[in-house]
């Protein structure tokens, strides 16, 4: 898409006369010479005098911090703009006319599965009926794919992973910006999800693929059950993450993490590495030392105990002598 | 069935020779002069007075307040009562020998898909791999059924709806009437599911159907994965629901609600428009003020912070001196 | 496996010339005489003393517990070297060369279905499209599998069970021993799930099979959607488990207990028959008596009453005067 067609898309008057291509979209981070970004949340001010991105979508008021050499797009709701013209950068939902999967040898794939194009299924893995795996997909050896499993585009998975049944990998992040009308814009997802070596995962979970780069499980982490992983997470090596567990977006967790059934967290924290997460326990702030964790907002175990054998002992003065 | 057949199913006397054909079971308020009806909780009296339904299973206190023209059937527990005869009005599982579905220009259907019988599917809407659809189910245009989808019998779902994989819409409402030796009776639900256009839905999501009428996701909603939607919800425009909350039966969200990751309702609540839950919440009572709540029982988000603080503070003078 | 080959797979010196044959491994209490038991936790040295087990991996701490007939295999970390072992005794993911299922009359299986070998489908029962049923698995009369459901090798399903779409019953339970450097050993599950007559599944439920033995749900019991069923859970006669509760490993429910909307258990508890446990309370200890339990921990839910009370009592004479 030309520059002069994201104006066009944004409603915005066009001053540039130069037809400029814009291959697609980024984070301040990460863009390119020819990608496109936006700068919303101030905090991010830092990334945007470094950015190398072609254009930003940015609101005057923070248009002054745009480096040299990168056009300044300025816009009411930058991330309203940026939702926009995410629509018109999505991937195509199926790829036609690419190359047929690719099957390793000794490897397995029963009845009833899809295969998407541009697709590598390594050696001796096993792919049970009902798996749907999209394109540009690639899977390693010695893996175990349960029936019904959906496998999203673009997902990468290393080897000697098992992934149980009903469990679905690389949907959507739920993403949308929202209009003065209260109306809701969708985000689409450009990124994917990351899946390393000796990866466990059990039935009815849902990973969702990041907006840009990757959502990733590394090595050795295991995940059961029903378990939602949100967005741009990353799970460090060797975690536990246990039944019915939730991870907001963009939330990063060190390695031999383990968090207990039912627990959540809010998004974009950071957890250290050998955290300890009680069953139930809803973590809302970044967790910097490693130690165990309870209650919610999530508290260090002890005071949680002190806390609850305090609420108890008032609880009982409370009632005395009442019935 | 004959309202002689609906006495001998209930193992009661009949005393009316006449052989009434009774077309359907329906809520006291909606029931036509063909259908038939219960009262088991008094609160619902007003309704009784005005029903039009053609008999209602009743109890013995409250047969008094039948309308002129209503037949009573009295019986010792109405809803029991209901129950046992819901299973004589089910419909068929599966049609046989009607239409086959009917699809839309330019729509696609990957393989493994199955379509049940009355089906009709819009244009340009992509059915993928090894999603499931029952009969008499329409599908707008511009939709996206994204791979091992199911949808039951009788859901409608306007245009440009995105459901992602896994997900299941219309699956019976978890509804039993229990009898004196604690046995459960199954409540056979006849509603559907009607999704309005622009809805979002995600991955691993259940979405029932309604006992009677429907359940409804109004326009531009938008649902994260693994939420749970029981029977006869009722869904504001605009509304976004976070990743494993769940609305129990009954409980109508008025637009633009928010109802952050992790949350809950309980059944035949109201919430306000423009309502905010907090992640984690759990909503006990009906709200009727647009606000921000959070903890459980739900509260207003300031008396939260406040709650936590002095626990937090009488925690602290608690333990002063100890180590 | 031989004796002498699980010396060589744990590493360990083998003393004993003798190429005993070992059939599987079990627990203490169920070991025959041709299998193989640990002992990690001291509660079960007395199961110990009574085992049947050929041989039992054990500390040196306390190999002076073990019975006559029973060879010790001392090793650091029995329940590791266990889960090393289970990799050698799992069955085999599909099998090849038995026979194919044999399906009852009036029965119906619809297309993109999947039956394993070995397998046993009742009368009058209906498997719809897209459900993939494993090996050696046997399924009642009267039964109703929805859409897309997956039932894993080895399970057991009584008559007139109903289990909604999505749903998996028996995938492999969540458990794994850890190394020292933090890695976690898969215990392989060559247990089952059985369930009873009566019982119905809502949608996307996982029900893990057992390590060894079976998860049971026993007659009559109603379990709604998105619920968690853990490895060796057994569920009594009449449970109702509500949308979204979790039930850990090795609980045991009594008859006619129920469960709230997002509540959950701790594992290797026992809940007493016709207990009630609130929506979103979570269960930490045994609860031997009969009541109505919520909060978290649990306590009866009267005392909940009153410790809510408390607080918001508290909250305000901490706020009097403050804005």
């Amino acid at each position: 898409m030309t520059l002069k067609e994201i104006y066009k898309n944004l409603n915005l008057d066009f001053v540039n006369q130069e037809n400029i291509v814009i291959e697609a979209i980024n984070n301040l981070k990460d863009a390119t010479s020819k990608e496109l970004s936006f700068l919303e949340n101030p905090k991010y001010i830092e990334q945007l005098k470094n950015t190398k991105a072609l254009a930003v979508l940015i609101s005057s008021e923070h248009q002054n911090h745009i480096p040299a050499g990168t056009t300044a797009i300025v816009v009411d709701k930058p991330y309203l703009s940026f939702a926009i013209l995410t629509k018109h950068f999505q991937k195509p939902l199926l790829l036609t006319n690419e190359n047929e999967a690719i099957i390793g040898t000794d490897s397995v794939i029963l009845k009833n599965t899809y295969l998407g194009q541009n697709t590598k299924i390594g050696n001796n893995t096993k792919i049970l009926s009902g798996v749907s795996i999209g394109d540009n997909v690639s899977i390693g050896d010695n893996c175990i794919i349960h029936p019904n499993v959906v496998i999203y585009n673009d997902t990468q998975i290393g080897d000697n992973v098992t992934i149980h049944s009903n469990t679905v990998i690389g949907c959507d992040g739920f993403g949308y910006a929202h209009t003065n009308e209260g109306e809701h814009i969708k985000i689409y997802h450009n990124g994917n999800v990351r899946i390393e070596d000796e990866v466990e995962i059990g039935s009815n979970v849902s990973v969702d693929r990041a907006v840009f780069s990757s959502t990733i499980i590394k090595k050795g982490t295991k995940i059961d059950n029903l378990v939602q992983i949100a967005h741009n997470v990353e799970i460090g090596e060797y975690s536990i993450i246990v039944s019915q567990t939730g991870i907001s977006g963009s939330t990063i967790l060190g390695r031999n993490v383990v968090m207990g059934g039912q627990s959540g967290t809010s998004g974009h924290l950071s957890i250290a590495a050998f955290t300890t997460i009680a069953a139930r326990t809803g973590v809302t702030k970044t967790l910097k030392k490693a130690a165990v964790y309870a209650g919610f907002p999530a508290v260090e175990h002890n005071i949680w105990l002190k806390t609850k054998a305090t609420i108890s002992k008032l609880t009982k003065q409370n009632n005395k002598g009442k019935k």
